[in-house]
């Protein structure tokens, strides 16, 4: 089954590896490596510790690609505005037109992550939808 | 005559002044300080260093105080999202619901400033009377 999210967030990660790190690797098995965590994996990570700029860019690439496979389904230019401090706490919104169309508060993003593969591409899936929505309701 | 806008700029500039540094300076001249700059005055900004944290918080101020006018004109509650890279180029956002009620670019933060006193109330005025516009045209 085809899914626009999961093959524009693949699409993008991939874009952004300059140095072949993740060629000869399948697409499920670097989006797990990058998104996916275990409950016992998050008691592994330090709450006091500063966010890197990675993970920040890891979230933003998330939004990015709701923000892309928003832009092809509906043929509607759309942006994203993040803001994140360094203890994790953040917004993220992507815009199209004069409407946000996506809406996030992070409060602990050190720890921004999914349970399961699947949960990645459900909830990026239901993003775009919900986006599509929200844009149709809204537009003039 | 009454501004919305400058009233609640100062009275921000005002509560952040947690050390007393502006307690006996007048209102338009702390403004004018923090964001009035002649032409010649912008020659000597180096366009190359980073952009500081203050200048950036000021910056903020400004949309955050169209966003608080915005509020008390209203009623409705809305929120600013920036974001700003090192280099000064950024994004300024104001949102009420789904709403973008500000919509910001900025390539060269370092040098953001008004001309004159004059142009500042002025602008900051229009941009509380456009988001209203805005937001009327968009709500639902």
């Amino acid at each position: 089954m085809e899914n626009i999210f999961i093959d524009t967030l693949i699409g993008q990660v991939r874009a952004l590896d300059q140095f072949g790190t993740w060629a000869n690797r399948e697409d499920e098995e670097i989006l797990k490596e990058k998104y996916v965590k275990s409950k016992e994996e998050l008691k592994n990570i330090p709450v006091i510790a500063d966010i890197d700029e990675m993970q920040i860019q890891d979230i933003r690439l998330i939004y990015q690609s709701v923000a892309l496979a928003f832009e092809k389904e509906t043929g509607v230019m759309c942006s994203v505005v993040m803001e994140m401090s360094h203890e994790g706490f953040g917004r993220a919104v992507v815009i199209a037109d004069k409407i946000v169309i996506v809406n996030k508060f992070f409060k602990d993003a050190h720890r921004f992550s999914f349970r399961t593969y699947e949960k990645l591409v459900e909830e990026g899936e239901k993003m775009v939808q919900d986006a599509i929505k929200i844009y149709n309701e809204y537009k003039k």
